[in-house]
């Protein structure tokens, strides 16, 4: 065996391992969170866990997928992220499908993640996506199902981030700058480094209004009354005070239905995944140093796969709401019930009295034959 | 790339994808047999999906598994079993655990199958272990908890089909036969084929009695009556006779359970995985040409991993459970709560409502701005 030497009882790092009560309390959570996905109307899809890699290729996920070489030589790979798969799936097997298709995941995603890094290669999703939903009633209902996962997890003091891609691009789309320092600018805006901005945008020779409503992205952000301010601000380039001008109405919304004091507005907010294109939004909560989770519009993905239209969606890590959850005490209700023990009878009646209790809906710990300890009945699983 | 060529949208053959209706059949499916699985105290283990290649090795698995070199340079694997798995685990991670380990799991399996063979690459398995768990009332245990599975689903008729693969062994033990040749055997037993047992006995040199009782194995079956006819026979084989009398013990602790009437013995048992060791079983039912799940005894998995321990266990087959489902008409339970729908108002109107609903624990479709047709209130979620 070549790699790092390991022994036959160890497991590789950065895989998922859940035994018991941390099996109980994830599968609660989930319950949580697919009802509140079932509450509005969504569909469970349950997609492959492997595909061809070219649906995953693209600089964000591409490098981060584990692929492999399938029976018949094409290249196959691990899903490294649901989203690219459920658009493909919709232009595919749902093509003939009405818009807007509003669908649901739970379950791991595979990322090629630098050994030693400690970060997890085997992680745990749960999202969906309104593929063909339009505008800010699609974004802001996709934001609310986001609030209420953690509402009804019981999570407390967290925080709605919401960002809108469009404005930074609109702002810099006439300085012919290329890929590399555009790159370098989203990187400084999305650090709040307004200065940082005002000096890289003068050595690369942007203009100083240009650099000025850049520099603004990198420090506006907050309470949504900043919207008015930057919509203000933006009106040299129109396209992207109607960027700021769509997040206003989904902000408005969000306010109006009594999200406002977990809303906040981050016009920095300019990277994620590359296939963002409008609203975009992270969840953050006190006692975690990241975010749990979050989404954006992306219109331009459906096109790829031959069926142009509109999309936005969102996730949750489950990984990263079971954290939380423990670091704020949140109990996602995962008392298991009492334990019936059964024993000290010949073998075919234990084995009949068992399936009685059963019958009448009791939970019983089988210990015919004296082969183990007979904990009382009554007392609680571990 | 290549390969087959394929589409973008195309799917890779042998992958699993299910949409709405189909997905929540699933899901309630495996409701229901997990809550069986609790019912009986048995914990859920949520297992890495790869692990290193070396645990999978093996005749049976070995060729099946899925590989990959990892960044490390070490071989991995995608699990096309859960029992090795969780043997594995249950001497590493869990070596401090007290025997016997009650584990149950839920999850994707991935096998490399041939393409074209029209066979699933990746199946989702429904299954328990008993990891130290001893003797008949572990054994009965097990099978008892299948058949309740099948019973709570609502699927009638079905059959289980026990047998022991210890008589076959036992009986052959002293002719000093070679690999093939047992394997040849061990083919028509399999088959039912008593007569070409004999030709392949006379073939082999192997003596008379010996013929007789392996074609016996190949010929008993049906009520377990004919136990006591095999115990009788094979008298002159005390390690078969034992086989026999172990396999009794749980037939008998199944019959006053009160699963007499969906038992059948099958001598002829005598492959599946090779790391079974000693009762095995199979569920079939009416309307499917294969069983839906089944398992057995393997004593000798865990001291591969350095925690010698007998075990027991089964699995049901997700995909054939809903196929079995289907032309049973067997209902799962999947009528989803009407929806209410939401539209015709200012947006954040609408959202504040569409939280009001869902506080009241309403199903709804949130439908703002009409940008979408609106179902009229009460219909169906399709």
């Amino acid at each position: 065996m070549n790699g790092t030497p390991h022994t036959l009882v160890q497991i590789p790092p950065g895989v998922q391992c859940f035994v018991g009560p941390e099996a109980r309390r994830r599968r609660a959570i989930e319950d949580v969170v697919l009802s509140v996905f079932e509450g509005w109307d969504y569909e469970e899809i349950i997609p492959p866990l492997l595909d061809y890699a070219d649906v995953f290729a693209g600089p964000a996920l591409g490098p981060k997928t584990y692929s492999f070489v399938g029976r018949d030589g094409s290249l196959l790979a691990l899903r490294p992220d649901f989203t690219s798969l459920l658009a493909k799936i919709a232009a595919g097997r749902l093509r003939d499908r009405p818009a807007p298709i509003r669908l649901y995941y739970s379950g791991e995603v595979l990322r090629y993640e630098p050994p030693k890094a400690g970060r997890q290669s085997e992680l745990y999703q749960m999202g969906l996506e309104q593929l063909g939903g339009v505008g800010p009633a699609a974004d802001a209902e996709v934001v609310a199902i986001a609030a209420e996962c953690l509402d009804r997890l019981g999570l407390t003091g967290w925080v709605i981030a919401l960002g809108h891609v469009g404005a930074f691009g609109a702002i810099l789309a006439g300085c012919g700058l290329d890929a590399a320092v555009l790159e370098e600018l989203r990187n400084r805006v999305e650090s709040k480094d307004a200065d940082g901005v005002r000096e890289a945008c003068a050595r690369h020779g942007v203009p100083s209004g240009v650099a000025a409503a850049t520099a603004l992205l990198a420090s506006l952000g907050g309470d949504p009354a900043v919207l008015a301010e930057a919509e203000a601000a933006l009106s040299p380039w129109p396209a992207a005070q109607g960027a700021v001008r769509e997040l206003r109405a989904v902000a408005d919304a969000l306010e109006d239905a009594g999200l406002g004091p977990n809303l906040a507005v981050d016009l920095g907010e300019v990277r994620g995944l590359d296939y963002y294109t409008g609203m975009v939004f992270r969840l953050y909560a006190p006692g975690l140093g990241f975010e749990v989770g979050g989404g954006g519009r992306y219109d331009g993905l459906l096109a790829r796969f031959g069926r142009p239209m509109p999309a936005v969606g969102f996730m949750l890590g489950l990984d990263r709401v079971a954290a939380l959850m423990g670091r704020q005490g949140a109990d996602p209700g995962t008392a298991g019930p009492r334990v019936e023990s059964l024993g000290d009878m010949p073998l075919g009646k234990a084995l009949a009295r068992a399936r009685e209790r059963r019958k009448a809906g009791g939970r019983i710990r089988f210990a015919a034959d004296g082969g183990e300890a007979v904990r009382p009945a009554g007392e609680t699983a571990p």
